[in-house]
């Protein structure tokens, strides 16, 4: 497996030991059957000295790797949030897989950083996002490919950080006076980030949509500021984790430009909708925002991991990120950004190149189709759980996730994922809303209609036993 | 391109043209020869609304992207470092893409977290570090996988920073008495890490051989404790990115034991060295570090990105960046380790995968052979360049990487390396030493014997030219 001839075939073998798994996976179990420690005891305990073949490494694949693997892109797969896997996308990764370049400046390989800046641009464009955003516009503005939406809300929280501490008069590396904010149905990633920048995060409290308004942001910034503290950050969410809710964008933002407070969005899941029009007013308010994050490992078919974060000022984050040494400098720093300073590593991938092949290869119109396609599911979905009167939905739904609960307690609920799980024919996460246990169930890319009637099929005789079983109990 | 049909078909047309580059990457121009905003002209200005056929797209990746590209591979590639890009390596990232899955939890996909494990045990044992850094050993060491050393250092040094502040008494998230320190020739990523953790660090002066010594540390830690401030972290470097310097790890380890210091190794490019027996002496007094990365995307074969950090003590990490306070408690190794806690994107990719199919496909004796044959090749280069009396090897050459200048002042050597990148007929970047302008010959993956002597004819042809106009204009 070391020459180019090997490569030809082994390549072609494994194109079609591919083809076959996609093309046959609802025949495996969606979810692994494995329990933890499952592989050690079957694996050499070092590196063997002598080279396998080929043969034997993909023998152990299927009988050491695939038993561990939870099958994201299986038709009854319906947790988490969708993972894209476009095949353009995949076919992309190998390019750049094989180039074996990395791009960490524009000296490196010209082609990384330019083609990125084309597809921040043209997704930009996609979900309509203000011209301020794109770096083909006059002014500051402009994106980057970043790995995923948690590393993107650092990243941002950082540059505002440091921007801020300079006002503060404390010394250098004091943050202890810096808040930020966020609704308490934001991302885990927020809290991390806040925890690994050094700044405060508060959790504000959301309305009855599980969306928070400015009202709620104003009183806390006013709180905090007659404290003593200094607000520096905001992440509103378009799309919560747990409901796909979104923030009053437009109050916050009012808000956070009156109070001087850097407003980053996180639309990881929910940002992609915005290439339909249907969705836009849902980003109402958006040229008031300083950073955007979208993930296009979610709806938009590209594979994991793959973010867009846009600025509208981008020199707020690269006069914070920028340390220049002698062997990285290049002659061209001024006409084209200067990637390694809007990011955490300094390597670069060409995730540029996953990004092209898909919105090549679906166009604007395929990208609807697919998302409009997911949201139809959702509403399939919903229309079936509103027709069983032991079921309530929980939440709106607005996009491809619907968040439901049996009437009853939150111990029946636990009993029902149990009881679901242990059948193990879907797969689907609880979570909490209004600190009520209650299930997630997400459109993905893996489903079609008929498997969200099946889905749906399995969760109502599952409830139908508990609710007999419990009729019976009471008699 | 939407089924897998189309990509049975045109995956395997992908592989013959990627077999095809690979084996006629030499008739290539290694240096990509585009101008800085070459690629906006030629590309639609938005997402074109109907998709592409793949046919379209492979044209433009050869007239659009491929000019664009610098080729890391090429035999005539002497930049940066070498960038691993085995074929085994390529073939597990197809395999990675396929699958389409996010191994975020244990949950999420078992075998991402499992054969994780075992690979981060595997290179440990192949590069000889201690047992304390296994996970299959009792006591609370072990290993991950993150994207990039640059990555990694961040990680260590929020760790060390949050675990440091608490001791200091003053108030959270003030930082400002806290120090690090490292070489003057550490990459730039260390500066980075302090900048975005909020940490100050100091670089140190290194002896004749560009490494840092215990005696200079030292009085660095005195001097600091003396003015109040709280030493908490020292990156040593186990070849350095100028000039591949080893710095006195031994003597570092046993005063940052002695000062409770957290000692992080920076063994990004040399570390794949200590799997063969006559380098392991240069990281003696390993068993003292706290922390220590290794790139396997460097001289590993492995394709970027890919970094391996093992802690001696991973609770050290894990107490840090555990968001959830119900779970602050350390955590039960015995088990499985939940990498969200060890890294700083919340998703993971199967990187796992890429690490076992190269070690497997090439196993200890492959992966020892390649980088002996990266060592043999640099004394190739080496000897030829001593013995052109115009040339000065500025640095030791221990493993694949020749630092050199010409007899002369910077400035001839600054048009020196303009000659040779203007003839374009190899690729090398430079560097400083001692303050001094001086050439990097790296060996890099694609790189034979008869290609190093094409490369030191080149530049000895370009020195003789400058030699003689300089004599010429002399008399």
């Amino acid at each position: 497996m070391t020459t180019a001839e090997d490569f030809r075939k082994f390549g072609k073998e494994m194109i079609d030991y591919l083809a076959d798994y996609m093309e046959n996976i609802a025949d495996r179990k969606v979810v692994s059957e494995v329990t933890p420690g499952y592989l050690r005891p079957l694996m050499a305990e070092n590196v063997p000295n002598e080279p396998a073949n080929y043969k034997e490494v993909m023998e152990d694949l299927e009988k050491l790797i695939m038993p561990g693997i939870t099958h994201w892109q299986h038709p009854n797969f319906h947790a988490y949030f969708s993972a894209g896997r476009g095949y353009p996308s995949i076919l992309a990764d190998l390019v750049s897989a094989s180039f074996g370049c990395n791009g960490f400046s524009w000296a490196a390989s010209p082609a990384y950083t330019e083609l990125e800046m084309q597809m921040v641009d043209w997704t930009a464009k996609l979900i309509n996002l203000p011209d301020q955003f794109l770096l083909s516009h006059e002014g500051p503005g402009g994106g980057v490919l970043q790995g995923t939406a948690s590393e993107s809300c650092l990243v941002v929280l950082l540059a505002a950080r440091n921007e801020y501490q300079k006002r503060t008069g404390d010394e250098v590396n004091n943050f202890s006076r810096l808040v930020g904010y966020t609704s308490e149905y934001a991302h885990s990633s927020v809290d991390r980030a806040g925890l690994l920048a050094g700044v405060t995060i508060r959790h504000l409290d959301t309305d009855e949509n599980f969306a928070l308004n400015g009202e709620t942001l104003k009183i806390a910034i006013a709180k905090d500021k007659k404290a003593g503290l200094i607000p520096c950050f905001c992440c509103a969410t378009l799309g919560t984790t747990t409901s796909v809710a979104f923030d009053h964008l437009d109050e916050i933002g009012k808000v956070c430009n009156e109070e001087d407070v850097w407003l980053h969005v996180d639309a990881a899941y929910a940002g992609a909708a915005f290439a339909c029009e249907e969705y836009v007013h849902l980003m109402k308010g958006v040229e008031r925002v300083d950073s955007f994050v979208l993930n296009l490992h979610k709806l938009l078919l590209v594979g994991f991991d793959c973010a867009a974060l846009w600025l509208k000022d981008s020199r707020r984050l690269t006069d914070e990120f920028n340390v220049n040494p002698v062997y990285l400098s290049h002659e061209n720093k001024t006409t084209i950004p200067d990637y390694r300073h809007w990011q955490i590593p300094l390597g670069k991938r060409f995730r540029a190149l996953k990004v092209w092949f898909t919105l090549r290869l679906y166009g604007v119109s395929g990208v609807q189709t697919h998302i409009r396609q997911h949201v139809h599911l959702a509403k399939v979905f919903e229309k079936l759980a509103r027709e069983n009167c032991s079921i309530e939905i929980v939440a709106p739904v607005i996009l491809g996730l619907v968040c439901f609960r049996m009437l009853g307690t939150d111990e029946e609920n636990e009993l029902l994922l149990k009881n679901i799980l242990k059948e193990g024919k879907i797969h689907l996460v609880p979570s909490r809303l209004n600190g009520r246990f209650m299930f997630r169930f997400a459109i993905c890319d893996g489903n079609r209609e008929e498997d969200i009637v099946y889905g749906y099929n399995i969760i109502k005789e599952q409830v139908s036993k508990l609710k007999n079983k419990s009729e019976i109990e009471k008699k």
